[in-house]
């Protein structure tokens, strides 16, 4: 793990980009360590650079947890296979034309979950080597990719998702095999996010430990005080 | 309004039994005040004296909030007529025989709702005239009860409401009104209260300032947390 930047913010949290072979990242340590660890990723392999998570990031870190985001393998600026563009460019096209997306959400974002979950675990291993950081993990953000990991990774301790209307088969499947404490944040009228299947996976999860919040509005409208809810459930199971 | 009884509390919470007319009802109050009201209210007519109910007032009031219950004309510990006292018994039977019971538990809820909306607004005219409360008001338990009174009773500023899996026909009608903003806490096994029933309902509330928090396992089984999450709910909304 190679720091390639770093820079204090305000509230002394470190921000710092690093590379981990052909993985870039970035890191945000509070003032106080060691920290315990929340892995945060954006929904279906967004830029780890988006605005909104790195907002989302420094909050977290601010309020006494290590961070840490990738662009794993086929997410974010990473490159891409002709395919996968292709892929890409179908699915976008399919929900603007209001068309039925399944076949082509699995096609784009099942083999992404496949390939980045492992970059995703090379990357703890490393985290985990930092003084600054100290166990446990959890895990925050992309429904699919944290069912992976929350089901592959004994080190992920609890796991807070958003959303989760569109999950590929495989992690359906995969999210009654969960056992650690979840809570599964979804806005009523995501307009990409079918309600049903949300709340359909919210019965599936295996693990006895799970919680819902919902609220109203689109996508992007999460209320300001689900961002301190996340903060004390986490508190609960990390600190 | 008479005080008949006063006890203080480790915390030094002020618990009063007092009288109202024919109302009876007890009175928390935090050490320090004036304090915001939160009117608690136990579903479907349990007496003000159930065990849960006084623990969750005694809490709330620690918290820094007057908390006041009563036992409304035809809930609790009031008498009730002989047709009232039958169709509730009519109730369990069919719930413990596992038959439909919205047509009885309608005859049985829907008028208790009616008669004791305008006790509980008698209640608060007194209660805000008492130097060691100030304003606003919040609601905080039965649903269909709190329903009405969001409707009714401008003085209600925020609403926490529990389970709403069966709610008379009115009040279903009457969600749409509400304005405030507003909480819906549910049970995801609640073998009372059908889910879809209480899903349907928080998608009807008028209000766009509603949050949905659901939690494993049945009527009881609510965790603590959500105790501390309604205590922010109304710091949000009172404070």
């Amino acid at each position: 793990m190679r720091f390639t930047s770093e820079q204090r913010l305000d509230d002394g949290v470190l921000e710092r980009e690093f590379t981990l072979g052909e993985i870039p990242g970035t890191l945000w340590t509070p003032g106080s360590a060691p920290a315990p660890l929340i892995l945060m990723a954006h929904n279906n392999g967004l830029p780890k650079a988006q605005p909104r998570l790195v907002a989302r990031a420094r909050q977290t870190a601010a309020y006494g947890y290590a961070v840490a985001t990738i662009d794993a393998l086929g997410c974010g600026d990473r490159p891409r296979s002709a395919a996968d563009e292709q892929a890409r460019a179908e699915l976008r096209r399919a929900m603007r034309a209001g068309e039925p997306v399944d076949e082509i959400f699995e096609s784009v974002v099942g083999p992404m979950v496949e390939k980045a979950a492992p970059e995703w675990q090379t990357t703890l291993d490393a985290l985990l080597a930092l003084p600054e950081i100290g166990g446990p993990v959890g895990y925050s953000g992309w429904t699919a990719l944290g069912i992976r990991l929350a089901v592959v990774e004994p080190r992920v301790a609890a796991a807070g998702f958003f959303a989760g209307g569109y999950v590929p088969r495989a992690q359906r499947e995969e999210a009654r095999q969960i056992t650690v404490p979840l809570l599964l944040l979804l806005q009523w009228d995501d307009e990409g996010n079918p309600r049903q299947r949300a709340l359909d996976l919210f019965d599936a999860f295996g693990t006895k430990e799970k919680t819902l919040h919902a609220n109203m509005g689109g996508h992007l409208g999460t209320p300001w005080f689900e961002m301190e809810d996340g903060g004390r459930f986490y508190d609960r199971h990390l600190k």
